[in-house]
């Protein structure tokens, strides 16, 4: 399962509500719902669990979000913060090295001294929210293209400001962060309140082989045997954080049948997308992506072949890009049956019968899906450029250049007043831009060489030779010489000279002869305006007109339904079970004693010693992997899995094949969730590890 | 343009005639006409020219086909032949060695003696047709499932052979090869008979850097500057074979408007699918092709990086490589555009409507879209078990398994009677088999070894780790320890081992240890067995469908129509044209100054130094390359451009990136062919390569 990592399709990832489920699904146990808005009497009534408002205060105050995409949860009142392997391994790989790798050995702090800081980790626990709406709504009000899309900038930004300063005056929670969010698009907008940690440890992951056993093969798939967990450590001022709300552990796991909850931050669903936007997904967004990404990882796989230190350099970088891979493809197959659209079309056509019947809602929302048409039309045209040279997938979207366009934009950025900045770094964002940009951790100048090169030659591919940023960025150099040039040249792999460039301002940057730097400065112009065009074209009409679609929903429909996943705190409900496929029966448990029969001895299908050499000492009958209904999607690595009394009984990391349509749409009878059984930790950490002082630190008994 | 490479697509590449061009296209310059439905009137009423039985016959004597999947042109008495560059490259790569790239630095052979053979290169000349659509129709009359497949399979075989015995006794024109084609399929069956040239020898190509000027980046797209042209000699019995009906050259190339004809075997176009067939193509077939062989060419791409001996061995494979890509992502998007689908679905409710007011008609041939969509969705299931195995595409098709899948098949069929084998290893098809099994070329080892790893990795995620191929070939093995095993191991890399296992038979093969044979002879009863069920339940009931709907076409549209493309020969008529792209217009021609302003020195843009050092003495006015209307497709690469009388003025390379969707319908406003004008040709022969004496045998004054 993926982290929610970012893509062009996540920036258009309009939220709506999903009115429109169907009968059939009514009853399944689809959802990914706000706190403020869940189903507490249809859970009552289909498992007999009671979900009241202090089970739900509880229950957010021990969830947690690892800001880099994943969900987590504090376990322990010091701290101790459980969440995937998956999650952790740019940590991992930062903190390795060619002499010591922690991805490949595994890793346990003999005692919280040796606790190892993951330098560009940070971890949120959401404290409260607020319904901003009606203050949007105002400052909106009238508004098109770019002055719509400048006035709810510059609103959500001033909403943010406001909430950090009064914070920072608030003695018993403050300082906070906050971050506004748009649900139901147009429909809703939200003030979310955060406590955050910026002093993340490293504390236990095993080996990579058992964390991630069967590798990309079984990525997505059903019976597993992975213990995908990860103990972090969140601190304050130096020392262990006091976390009082956190959850506490069950070891004896879940009952096949039993009613669960997954409480965590889905990152992306696409549920209520118009047919105009699916149909830019579609035969856009995923099959460009595809054919770009597959590619880098043909060159990654080559380069691995070259030496063991290479493969470890790529190892981290190459299980998101497959993991991305296989959910583009599943997603590009849901998005080629016929029965989706079919489904689509018919949701519209109802919803435009009843405006048909409402004439004076008619008049106030106009045609949203004619303008949603209008604006993906445009998003389709630009859309190459817009990857290419904003996105910056024109150069890999490499590390040294992220950095690069990340000082050369700060530095002009922050020159600005707070509300007319480009939202990533407004005043709110700059800590989370100054801790990356100090952090000390590994950058590998081949693996930059390759993204880079691949980046060029993929824009000059698709935007051909003669656009002005090819020519301009290539001149009479070939992509691999251009790549070698700026990596051998810059400076940027240094944190103190990338802190000292972001202290220096406009000046130092204007003054910077280092190429990666230039190279940035050169094309700023027209990425900014590709970026102007986007938000003023696409971006916002698209928001615009989804909120008038949602009061048509709201209408029509009703309001008692969940918004489309925004990586923002969610609570999905469902019970233990496996499912049905084709004529087999796929249990709900997998147990220890199949991990090692399906052992080969070789990656990815190779169990570590440290578990051979105790094997005869482990209760084979042990449950390890976990299937449940639970409607989740990537973002939700690392979510608790709790029972009704709210402990931990598992840790959900991944979902089956069938869930990655879940980004379209819920399907009760395929879609599963896959969570690391709370059994199968004790025993590991007990009899292969040796943890007892964190299991005790734990509550185990 | 790719030559034309076999897919699995082209494996139902189902041919149906083009009766329902919609009114706007009936006067365009449509249409891959057979030589003896050639719409003569219409040419003569839209252009005046006129292409009478005596023009026709006399052109199809001087058009050639590469049998590696291109087309050429007799154009000397003395068997020189006039193709494209990039049609050759695998000669030119075979030729090589790391001291001597003939791909970097061209080759022109000083007198005959001097020319090197092709060792894998075959040269057919078609000399005659017949249809034999009765007999066919009689041998399968009632037959279904199995017995309609072999029926047909026996059926083909043994006209071919009974063709081939024949012209054995004709003293004048045999021995020649003869082959079935199903054109309008099921609609009608021919026997094509061609004059066979087997010793084929490279005389002249220039480097790749002018062939390929522009390189992937610059591949379908107009304007173009790229001598992509080669010349061969045909050989009899060691001499230079008498061809006194070759074609004439004309050096002045062809002006703009005028009016031109393109000879040659267009590969596959996919025109008249049904829908059904055409949701296969996008849905399966195509987005499974892509996703597998862009993460090859970043094997490749990361593997040339690593010295230029590594680059060299992959430079041949990339192309094409890249070239199929390319052309698959445009089929891709054309299958996604929604209004080829409605054009389709239109016309499949036109012919339901015709045949629901005959009655008669309708009884005799039921409902063959059904039909065909049974027989697809039985595709769909059986697709990626089917191209892993069957395909080959888990072992990455290397060069080292398919020699060893030859020999093994080879082995075991030619111990049946010949009508009862494979079709492949039937006794008209055994001479070029032995002839690929013998020839003496280089096979690289870490190229077969990224092959087959990448095949084997790819197979285990697609048919799953648990899948009884997957787990026979991994057993306890990675991917590249198994592929590294293999190819240290076999000794096919030597013709003589795989001529005496040929020579052997049965026996040999059964006794080898050697192990790409053990691995090929391992799995031979599940490839079989998927084969056979794409015979019997995909292929052989479509293709009889697909028959039963031609009658319909030909009942309610008439038979004035050409068929798909088939390699076989074909006649476009068109004129020199540019087009209108947006609001540019794109000139018909490019002259040689322009080459020079737009390199830059670095490949894909460098021009060679034999151009630069000569560079003054070139008349810069020179035309280059030409666009024209002509309606052509992969496989046309090296046909011959004629004038109205019947001689050379240009050379067929590419189409514009329009081009690419005329797989499904050809667009008059913007599908353009793209050729080498002759007048380049010439320039560069005498004043770059000095090869005048071969420009006096090509007849230029």
């Amino acid at each position: 399962m993926s982290r929610n990592r970012s893509t062009a399709a996540a920036l258009t990832g309009l939220a709506v509500t999903a009115a429109l489920s169907l009968p059939a699904r009514a009853l399944a146990d689809e959802g990914m719902w706000t706190f403020e808005n869940f189903p507490a009497a249809q859970v009552k009534e289909k498992y007999g669990a009671t979900i009241d408002q202090r089970w739900l205060d509880r229950v957010r105050g021990g969830v947690a979000r690892l800001d880099n995409g994943c969900s987590a949860s504090l376990v322990s009142p010091d701290g101790l913060v459980l969440t995937n392997h998956h999650c952790v391994t740019t940590c991992i790989a930062d903190r390795s090295s060619p002499e010591r790798d922690l991805l490949a050995k595994g890793f346990l702090a003999q005692n919280r001294a040796l606790e190892e800081r993951c330098e560009t980790d940070r971890v949120s626990v959401l404290v409260g929210t607020e319904d901003v709406t009606a203050k949007v709504t105002e400052a909106t009000k009238g508004l098109q293209g770019a002055g719509l899309a400048e006035a709810r900038r510059r609103t959500r930004t001033q909403l943010e400001q406001a909430c950090e300063d009064a914070s920072k005056e608030d003695r018993r929670a403050g300082p906070l962060k906050c971050e506004t969010v748009e649900l139901y698009q147009g429909g809703q907008t939200w003030l979310y309140r955060y406590k955050r940690y910026d002093d993340v440890r490293l504390v236990f992951v095993p080996e990579n082989d058992v964390a991630a056993f069967g590798g990309d093969p079984d990525n997505f798939q059903f019976p597993r045997w992975c213990l995908d967990m990860a103990l972090l450590r969140v601190y304050e001022n130096g020392k262990p954080a006091r976390t009082p709300n956190h959850l506490e552990m069950d070891f004896a796991g879940p009952a096949e049948g039993q009613a669960t909850f997954v409480a965590g931050h889905p990152g992306n669903t696409e549920r209520l997308l118009t047919v105009e936007q699916l149909l830019t997904q579609r035969n856009s967004l995923i099959p460009f992506w595809l054919v770009r990404n597959v590619e880098l990882r043909g060159r990654y796989l080559q380069y691995a072949r070259t030496s063991p230190e290479a493969e470890r350099q790529v190892a981290t970088d190459l299980f998101g890009l497959e993991n991305s891979i296989k959910v583009r493809r599943e997603q590009l197959d849901a998005l080629l049956d016929e029965r989706l659209f079919a489904e689509r079309r018919a949701e519209e056509a109802k919803l435009r019968e009843y405006l048909a019947k409402s004439p004076e809602l008619a008049r106030e929302v106009g045609d949203p899906w004619a303008d949603i048409a209008k604006a993906q039309q445009t998003y389709r045209n630009i859309l190459q450029p817009f990857t290419f040279v904003e996105g910056g997938a024109g150069f890999g979207n490499s590390v040294l250049f992220t950095r690069a366009r990340q000082l050369v934009r700060a530095a002009e950025e922050r020159a600005k007043p707070n509300e007319q900045r480009l939202r990533e770094y407004t005043e709110a964002r700059l800590p989370a831009l100054r801790q990356t940009l100090g952090a000390q951790v590994p950058i590998h100048p081949e693996v930059e060489n390759i993204r880079i090169a691949f980046g060029l030659a993929r824009m000059r591919e698709f935007l051909g030779p003669d656009h002005p940023v090819v020519r301009r960025v290539f001149g009479n150099a070939s992509a691999t010489d251009i790549a070698e040039k700026l990596v051998a040249g810059t400076k940027l792999a240094d944190p103190a000279t990338r802190t000292a460039l972001y202290e220096g301002g406009a000046a130092a940057v204007q003054a910077s002869e280092d190429p990666m730097i230039e190279l940035a400065r050169s094309i700023d112009a027209e990425a900014r305006a590709l970026r102007k065009r986007f938000e003023d074209e696409v971006d916002g009409p698209t928001t615009e007109a989804q909120g008038r679609l949602s009061r048509v929903r709201f209408a029509a429909l009703g309001t008692n339904t969940y918004p489309d996943a925004t990586f923002t705190l969610r609570l999905s409900y469902g019970a233990i079970a496996g499912w049905r496929e084709g004529e087999r029966t796929v249990p709900a448990f997998t147990t220890l004693d199949r991990l090692f029969e399906r052992a080969t001895g070789q990656p990815p299908f190779r169990v570590p010693q440290s578990w051979e050499s105790v094997k005869a000492r482990l209760d084979l009958a042990t449950r390890f992997n976990t299937s449940s209904t639970h409607d989740i999607v990537g973002g939700n690595s690392g979510s608790p899995m709790l029972d009704a009394k709210g402990n931990v009984v598992g840790l959900i990391f991944d979902g089956n094949i069938h869930s990655i349509s879940g980004t379209y749409w819920y399907d009760a009878e395929l879609n599963r969730a896959v969570s690391v059984n709370t059994q199968i930790m004790r025993e590991a950490m007990s009899k292969v590890y040796g943890a007892d002082a964190l299991l005790k630190e734990l509550g185990a008994k």
